[in-house]
């Protein structure tokens, strides 16, 4: 009896359960504390209206408070022949509590428990990422900082162009991810909807309290419509995953810089040992194994939307199974982008920067640019300037103006890495995230 | 002479040319009221740092100003052997005014000018989405409003469920747009950041004033570092174009919604006859062409953030020409989302719903989750008052109990449109583009 | 010292270790027989080239076919601290056999052995995929056969249409399976090519002997270019999943038809209890879901292509530490399709067809085409007769001609199904796969 | 009356007309020689089925191939307030033979014709690609063989690995468009497929001859199954779709490498003026802006099969309108595609390859692996050797054993180009579109 549809008689092949339950019971445990919160909060609103009595909410609250920490731990478990987190809680719960235990399924569906369970994830662990995200920024600011005068060349159409400097590139990737929080924060807002209360899409003859569950979970607010509750599902993977690739994207160009300038061709930076790896055959390599995985596997992450899109285009509304298998394509994205962000700093901590690169004369064509506007700033006009140094240039008479004159705002001499850093600030403090998670510490007592 | 770079002597055959021109120049034509915005800040800064005349600036602004109207009006054309946009406007510059048309160029690159064109054309496209998706959205209200009491069969797994109404249908789609104007939001204000000064990628020896033109073209913010200004590339079309995705995702699934509903099967939907066609060989049919190419469209929409992404992908920082190619990913797909928003409106006004669809007794399943509430609530424990339904079903002696009570928050009963238009109207004032359209009208007088 | 390439003194926290081995070494197991093949035929070849005595190639001969059911069979494990699959090998070869062991590395590359193995596991498992793609097929033609007479209502637009069969509708999947049969042979004829001896990507200064290897493995024939065997890396992948891809997009397609079909505004099919399941609120409910799934996993799966390219887009030549990352694209996938097949040549096994379905008055419609062309055949233009009915209809004078006399090629009443199997047999027997299996038994003795 | 199944009285708004026709006239012009050609089979056999009297058929025959050269030469046009080809081609039959030009819809639907005049022009288009694939082929190898002596560092991990040639560098992507000629032959023979006779989708009561068509339009065979045959709408296209982004992957890597090798860092290729721009404010710079548009071409064009895929995913069965704007997507990809490979041969034909590139002291570790090998023909284990190499360096007591003996299949010094066109020619001949072109001539006389 561990399926809750289950008619008696009906028989399930092994296999046909396997090919249904697929990996959906290990995705599940990543759901176990928040379906423990989620019940939590139904099972108060049911007291408030009369589908549970005071005494009746205080012994499954109980209950699901002493739960809490094992789904935390690792602990919990979902037993064999049991269909899913939620029926396995049911099942602990009544198991402890007889009927009691049964009752605090009234009022609500299964697909509300998933849509509630997956909003509860996503915020958590968007939030998380926020944070890894923040603690790569950091260093990219402290390195943006350390290396402000040591000067990189500049490239364009990878074509020697202007001269740059470490603190530009590496201060760049930091404010990229300063706006990449943008994107985390929106699908943070997203998940930040209490779907509780939408029963399969349809609403319920309950009277349930929405709003009282939307207060205690510490949601912004309400997916208003039931029928848009359960069109949200497919839309809050999406919107997470959408922001998960927009920093995957950044890490992986920050990567691909990273290959390009390890290269010996270029040599702008020496990576430690821990993160290089040697060749079976060739005895001299130094290759930038972790970099680049880091970089595959940003970029496979920057597929996993169009994964959702596949899955639920061209679905009509309504709850549909298909949506099952968006867990997957979820769950573990989180656990990657974490690993790739916790890597990169890692990376970003230990790279070495080569000093004194302009020093060389192959980058002497860089500051042509320099040449152009002392001419300019000197009274030529602009395109004369520009056609006087392109001639210096063909005849061998050209020499470069090394010394950099950059003072308006975010170029070489003049970082404004502060700014950036007060937009990151907001962008964080716009998730209010303190809310939800003073809400869930309420919760659980 | 028409190429700010070509020299003497080179000779780019036609063929070339027209590869590397490509589709570029039509693409152009869509940001010339942009660069001349662009022009107008910068001219005004390069005045107020001595690059520039007062005299040399009120010129060339009243030349600007002269302009501006023409590139709205379709007027504005680039000549033939006329690289861009950008040249064709510094071509005139110059044609009416001499060497002052040159000295505009002074302090940028053309990098630099794509992109702050970019960016004003992106935001002022994404404003023009926004209101063409609170048309829809208002249009959805408002025939929520008119049908909350007619009831409409809702089906999980494709399979009838539970009653729905086309209060909730209609309510639904409009919820959902109300939450892809956050998305349009946070791209907007992603557009709505200044790039211009960051020359080509790594800022510039003169002492440009950033902050002047960010105020003048009334953007929220800069792009602070410079290097980052240019990496913005390919992040700005993509933020754009997940936007216009997530607008396009709600739009094909109300399509989809559409065409099953205005199957003879269904037959929940009538559709004018303007908004259907027939058949070269059935006499009978009448089929729902402009709702099948309106999803069809809105699916390809979805595609376009893949386009730009592989485009970008594993490019290294700094500016590639590839990039120009993301015009023309981009500019039509602002063409073709407005058009799917227009259809869409006209569609959702001229839709006739089908009243009293529940007296079928073929929906009669429909209530039999009423029927289980109905026995909760008389004190029958969930579980047992599931099982009894069931065996009613099975033995034929269920009635429907087709009066509906639900009341709470977002379910049939009560559909809290007011709530909905709330959260609409707070995601619309978030873009702050009172001040863009402000300093826009401020620069062309 | 598990890892062929790594330096004394260096030590590789585990945390980077974790990062870069990721999924890896489980990926690894299932290149494991392959592994043991590539070593035969690489020592085989060693030994003529005098890289290997004769006895010491018989010695490590012997040992790998002591393995090879070990690999077959899940006995084979890679130890901790052992890197990959290729270094397992290795290492048991050496405890087994001491120096000898280590000679086998010789003349070639870890690169190489990837690519071997990689090439004997897809060629493996494209073979499996077309065989089970095969089982479905027949289970296609023979529903249509059963089934030719039995009519369905034929939809365009989702509207009502012209006359169809279940004869044709399952046979049209079965042809559709023939194409794809296609697909998948050119994918296996693009695994069939040996890339030994390519080392590194840049070939070698022992006298390989590549035709040599080549013959031994049983491939159709060589990956010339050593460079080019190294660029196959990403294009094997790719290849083989377009090719699942297809069948894929085919499955899909067919579960989306069964979801409708099923639902009761169709009520075309039926399905047994073991392919539905119920709802934890509605007793009535009989969804679906092993259908549902089944679309939902086909629509995963065509995404899979897109993952490889975005992994592999604007690489330059040579290899790259990222695709190892395709392995966990690659792998599980063929597990998946596998599922799929099996799961839909069950569903299709038990699948009820509804007889008699256009007895009911609501399809009469359908056979307007069929009234025209009786008034074309008896002399009336078709353009005049095609108005008449229309008028007809429109004045309820139209009356369905019930008797269909379809029997061109293809139609109704000619479906032609051993034509189409007629094609299959064609397209498997283009796999030329006997060859293959016969060089692998002969290795392993 | 322009649109066939218009009735008298509805009134179709011109926005609405718009949204629907599209771009699709455009994409019509496309197939207009390709619907005159299947408008000729058509008649004929109708001619034989007693449909059209022999004078009739010369009739409409002699018209039709008065028309031929036109839909060639661009001078035919699709009328205002004519819906498409099919029907303005009838248009003129209508217009010049009265009621005789009316009659040669008998038998066959709209649906129908798109399908065969789809399947025409992209067997077509294939084959045009096929051409210009092969000539780049060509190119390549000459090149290769031109320069199979000039050595270039090979790269692992973009480090310095082994020696590699520009003779093998060349001659890789030879044999990488070798196996993209397969993908392409399998596209074609997919196209290459009758349709015709399966009317919308559920075939006709008329005694259609399909074998016969099929014979007269040179196909290899019918798509059987007239359901199937429907189906094959977005198969096709996706099919030749992913033919095009094979050899667009192959091109865009390409081009990422000439991109990497021009770069002043590398400096192994010197593109000519013609093929290179400069900057507006860069004097110095020489940008292979032709190979960066190459690259990103072939990159929009891989995101092609995805659109078609998003399009058609969860369809069910029978046509949709959705598919006609998979014509916009399918069109201008070919001509995108013969453009890429046109730039591709001429770029091919005048980069400079840079000689003597392995005596630059920087590339001394390339000659590591030979080294060791060294040591290893002289008696020592290959771990040993390895060990005592990877020492040399590290004491800097290492010397480059310059001389290269490469001498195994696809190496260095044997890069058996001969048996790359082999395959090359075998795979050409596998398309069989000798029968094709016949067809077409016999018909149009």
């Amino acid at each position: 009896m561990s399926k809750l549809w289950q008619k008696e008689g009906t028989v399930v092949s092994d296999e046909i359960d396997r090919f249904t339950v697929g990996r959906d019971r290990d995705m599940d445990l990543y759901l176990a504390p928040f379906d423990v919160l989620g019940n939590l909060a139904h099972a108060h609103m049911l007291s408030t209206i009369g589908l549970l009595t005071p005494d009746e909410y205080e012994l499954l609250a109980a209950e699901l408070r002493k739960l809490y920490p094992q789904t935390l731990s690792g602990q919990f478990v979902i037993e064999d022949g049991v269909e899913d987190v939620h029926s396995q809680v049911e099942l602990l719960l009544t198991q402890a509590l007889g009927d009691v235990g049964k009752k605090i399924h009234s009022g609500r569906s299964r697909n509300d428990q998933v849509l509630v369970d997956l909003k509860l994830f996503t915020r958590s662990r968007l939030w998380e990422v926020a944070g890894a995200t923040r603690r790569v920024f950091d260093r990219l600011i402290a390195r943006s900082e350390q290396h402000k005068d040591d000067l990189l060349p500049g490239y364009t159409h990878l074509q020697i162009a202007m001269p740059s400097s470490f603190g530009l590139w590496f201060g760049a990737y930091a404010e990229a991810l300063s706006d990449d929080m943008l994107t985390l924060q929106i699908a943070y807002r997203f998940a930040n909807r209490n779907p509780l209360g939408s029963g399969a899409g349809y609403g319920s003859s309950f009277p349930l309290n929405r709003t009282l569950t939307t207060e205690l979970l510490g949601f912004e607010g309400l997916h208003v419509n039931v029928v848009y509750a359960q069109m949200s599902r497919g839309k809050t993977e999406q919107t997470a995953l959408n922001a998960l690739a927009a920093v995957a994207t950044t890490l992986a160009r920050l990567a691909m810089d990273i290959c390009l300038y390890n290269s010996q061709n270029f040599g702008f930076l020496t990576l430690p040992d821990a993160l290089t790896t040697g060749s079976s055959i060739m005895p001299h390599k130094k290759n930038p194994d972790v970099a680049e995985l880091l970089r595959g596997k940003c970029n496979r992450l920057k597929a996993l939307p169009m994964e959702v899109t596949l899955v639920m285009s061209n679905l009509p509304s309504g709850y549909h199974r298909d949506m099952q298998l968006l867990k997957e394509v979820l769950m573990p994205a989180f656990d990657d982008i974490l690993d790739c962000l916790h890597i990169a700093d890692f990376m970003l901590e230990h790279i070495q920067v080569k000093p004194n690169l302009l020093d060389d004369h192959k980058y002497d064509l860089l500051f042509s640019v320099e040449r152009v506007n002392e001419l300019v700033l000197s009274g030529v006009p602009f395109r004369e300037a520009y056609g006087r140094v392109g001639k210096e240039i063909a005849e061998h008479t050209y020499t470069p103006p090394r010394t950099l004159h950059h003072t308006h705002e975010g170029s070489i001499g003049n970082l404004m890495n502060e700014v950036i850093t007060e937009a990151m600030n907001a962008a964080m403090a716009g998730f209010g995230a303190e809310k939800a998670l003073a809400a869930e510490k309420a919760l659980v007592g």
